[in-house]
């Protein structure tokens, strides 16, 4: 297509790595034209570091990316738009050095999200954090999304703190396998078991939703000041994260007007129309019974938010169940529709590799 | 053994009921000698009723119990204490005649569990409790067991209360398969897939506690005043419920300090001495990754509750993990452990079949 | 769409069922205009039905199909075909009253499976046997497709008995949750278990395969002469059946030749263009830890069979692996492919409901 | 314990080594006093190895175990006996140094299994196999015990090729996860999924039964002139290997029959009264729903092989279902038993550390 852009993709290999070139398959806006994987695999095609992919990875990927020659991280890029899918233990000082070189770099590692001067995004919900680039002294221009469990959780307090304004929250998650990457948890370890700690994620889930549903004023992010308490489990499900939510709310509210508030949340975006946009960011459920990660995981492409059992809690004043895709609405997704949202706003020309 | 007292077992062909049966297997105060199935299998031995049972009958019912004849439950009973492994469908009204005819009823099902003259016992937490009975009117007795959910969060909470007080819980299960009786979910719903919705669950989660944990002002109890917050989930574990729990102290108490109240708590009933008591009522576990349910559910024989990762709580004072073995300390173990206490008591003679 | 005949679907609300509404929305040949479900649910729309299903109804069935009527099984019915999803149970007679009606009744019921004059069908590789229809004295006309694993065992030795022979074959399946249909095993049974036995399965195994691969001589149908040996286990996977398979040959050939068997497979209804025939019968997989049931079952969305692991066998002659859809594939695509089959050489006129 | 004599266990903080250690607690004629784990581990505790095991490690372990010194695997030793859970890839080469120094070495690896002089010896199968290390030249002498999977199945066979003669074996095994060690297989790879293929176990399979089914002919092992088709796969379950079976016989015989050569089967050592020898070396379970994993696996201590659906073979004459642990009578409880017969025929002295 006409007036596509380029992007490249560091960590294509990985999990999330191989979700985004499924994802930026026949992209309206993006063409994928390079890839990294780890620095080992460098010399080999795309198609060859993912021949034992647990598809048909012609089907999955495409014939285009199946051939792209893998490049070492390190290397120099041309694209303008790097979507990096890397572990965090390398992302760190390799993005900075990637938007120093002048590249759009929009992460989902966790190295930089709490970064004073790095916005953490999620379109639909705050967008405007984008000014905070105007502030970022590199020639490129680093952005990043949320933990996948937070993404759900955020995107479900969203409405909540508009209407009523949310002080204070608990949730316990029970977690999907494809949330620990590759390898993961050994089967002998999860089968006739749940695991009750998850390293970093409770940190994660009590640290970013305050800074995503945060304010600027004068050019500075203030995080909501309201706390969360977190509980994460590790459960034998192979995608989609499940989330039992407790909220204390600014003004009370009763679970009808709660499930409106849900059912009726539009976004921020709604106009600008991204590619990766789902129709209804938040589905709420009716039946006692859902959202079920297996049944209901995949609604809106994977972008879409389940939200059933809105109830009055006894503690709080609202309770109820969250599932999002952790690997698409919670990762590959979530970076694509953050380079969507830059692309639209003009942020992938100009300023970057000026 | 001499000096040993009859006991008959109702619903001794469910899941509880059939772990009663293996538990009063060679006990030292109490011989089996009398059982009821479903109303449909009168006329059966018990052995012919659980002939494919999941383990090997004999080695774990023993020869004796095989043999017995199955009664309907509504018939006459000649042993002085009931054992009620009823489902509550039934429990209900069949309880209120069995005691009306004179016998120590003691149950596992929900049936009577609020009614406010029954007592609803863990012997280490509330024996105390067991001066209801003075005051029922009935020839017999009637004694209760909490949910087996409840049951481990109160023995959680037991030693909280003592020390510093609570003032509000939330708490989010994942309970095993076992908990859900014969059949139970389907393994194709249950495949890659958690539950979160338990019928009846939470509402028991939010009132049992405070009843067990409340107080006796001038022979009337009174619930101990503080609210809880439940979400249930049903998770693929055979046996094993795992609780992620918050709390808000009346007094605060850092990690440490909670942690040893969890260590030193020795229970209300220490010199009783009873047959099925464990060593440890409470195990505290110091490694994060646990306790897990497989590998942690059969401390003490399944009737220790074992407790991990207790750590600060961003919105209440302290966070942390139980396991409780439902079928074992959540149930049979729980009513076996109470008639125990009956009988070392004295109730299970004298005014019992007067 | 012009020229689309109406079919009804008999049994539409079970597992099978569901799966053929599913497959004949947008049907290019079909439209779906009348169904039934069990006998109780008549009077209900097919969409309340179902309302519980896992997934998001209106996205799988249509809106169209959500809102037929439930019909009683016995009902008249004005469409000339029939789809039968109707269990085994109540198939037998109900299916014979129909074809007496003068429908074409095209069933994946195993009731007459093995009757002289029904033929047993697989498109891709019997579907000659369609000249036992003219036998058929009913006013209409009866087809059935085979069990679930015989559909893949049998499409993976049809290139083998036409290119080598087949003399014997032993097969070791390990069967999906959703063969089971509803409720099928329970979670407690199956979880950290398998179970060694399938009823029924392994004797429809060792007949169904001589029947489809049989000869007519003389318009009478002659089931080929080979042995067939079946272990049956049921697995906790949610959809596709594993086959290990071992074969004699009455002409000795190496692995090489046997996977060039599987690779050229054309299949006999190559030019006929039925709208849900895959492009691959077989795919043939080099990676020896293939196929994998979640990996491979949804190749050719459904319809292909994948095979892999082809080495030589110690005993006979050759040893291979064959996955299968159960749901697809082994059922309702089976079904389906009958009755574009059936339509595509006219027999859903003329002779039918006349 | 007097007369007890010393063992050193190699590879003792393996799967198999841990289940070794618990084994050798209380052990009537050994003592555990030295242990090594990888050559990485020495200096550590064997109890702070195993830390994180998966059980109240005292309560498994035992205090003493716990407190011995790791030592390396290549150090000297002091027992006489040394117990080998090591793995294939270190085994080779250091278990012929340890014979050399006079050891008698006891092995569960693979590496010397199939070396001609060596004896693969399951006790109440071949005893006689011993007679092999008189010619062995060592200093000391090595003894090895099958491929888990391998020693169901020949335990299984061995009554059969007695009474009746065994030409041909097709076998398929649902293999469980410990089976394949730590970590094994990740639990995103096993969840709705089986793999249908395990490196180097259908290699095994295929070729010990017939060396230990074999007869000495002037001190020269000839094996048993039959062929063995094997398909292996793993399944999600955590101990306990299951395998479909098809055995042609010399001498045809009824299902009854062969039932009864099961049951019957005494073994070549019921009057040595080893330790770790089962009551039953084989229950046949007349459930047609059985053996199951979960289910059956624990019969004797693991030590018992369960076999059930005994019935009557298309192709050859008859199929079986049997089950073993693999983890117990597969591996540990395996090596366990053949360093029981040792001592009893006085291998562990006078030779042996001459």
């Amino acid at each position: 297509m006409e007036n596509q852009i380029n992007v490249a993709l560091l960590g294509a290999t990985g999990t999330v790595g191989r979700q985004l070139v499924q994802q930026l398959r026949g992209h309206p806006w993006f063409r994928l034209t390079e890839v990294a994987g780890s620095p080992g695999s460098a010399g080999l095609t795309f198609g060859e570091a993912v021949a034992g992919d647990s598809e048909d990875p012609q089907a999955r990927f495409g014939r285009e990316a199946l051939s792209l020659q893998l490049k070492d991280p390190a290397d120099a890029w041309t694209a303008p738009v790097l979507l990096s899918a890397l572990p965090s233990s390398v992302a760190g000082p390799l993005e900075v050095d990637l938007v120093g070189r002048g590249h759009l770099v929009v992460s989902n590692a966790s190295s930089h999200r709490m970064d004073m001067g790095v916005p953490l995004v999620i379109p639909e919900v705050n967008p405007d954090h984008l000014a905070l680039l105007d502030r970022q002294e590199w020639p490129g221009a680093l952005i990043t999304n949320p933990n996948c469990s937070v993404t759900g959780l955020v995107i479900a307090l969203a409405p909540l703190k508009e209407l009523f304004g949310v002080e204070a929250v608990t949730v316990a998650t029970l977690q999907a396998l494809s949330g620990a990457g590759k390898p993961g948890p050994s089967a002998g370890d999860m089968m006739d078991n749940v695991l009750p700690h998850i390293p970093g994620e409770e940190e994660k889930l009590t640290s970013e939703p305050q800074k995503i549903l945060g304010t600027l004023e004068g050019g500075e992010l203030k995080a909501a000041p309201f706390a969360v308490s977190a509980h994460a489990h590790r459960v034998g499900v192979v995608h989609g994260h499940l989330q039992a939510v407790s909220v204390k709310l600014a003004r009370p509210a009763d679970p009808a007007e709660v499930a409106k508030a849900f059912a009726g949340f539009r976004g921020a975006i709604e106009e600008e129309d991204l590619p990766s946009a789902p129709k209804k960011i938040i589905e709420v459920l009716s039946d006692q019974a859902r959202p079920q990660p297996r049944l209901d995981r995949d609604r809106g492409g994977g972008m879409t938010v389940s939200v059933g059992r809105v109830r009055p809690c006894p503690v709080f004043d609202v309770r109820f169940t969250v599932l999002v895709h952790n690997l698409v609405r919670g990762a590959a997704g979530a970076a694509l529709l953050n380079a969507e949202l830059c692309h639209a706003r003009g942020l992938t020309q100009g300023r970057v590799l000026r």
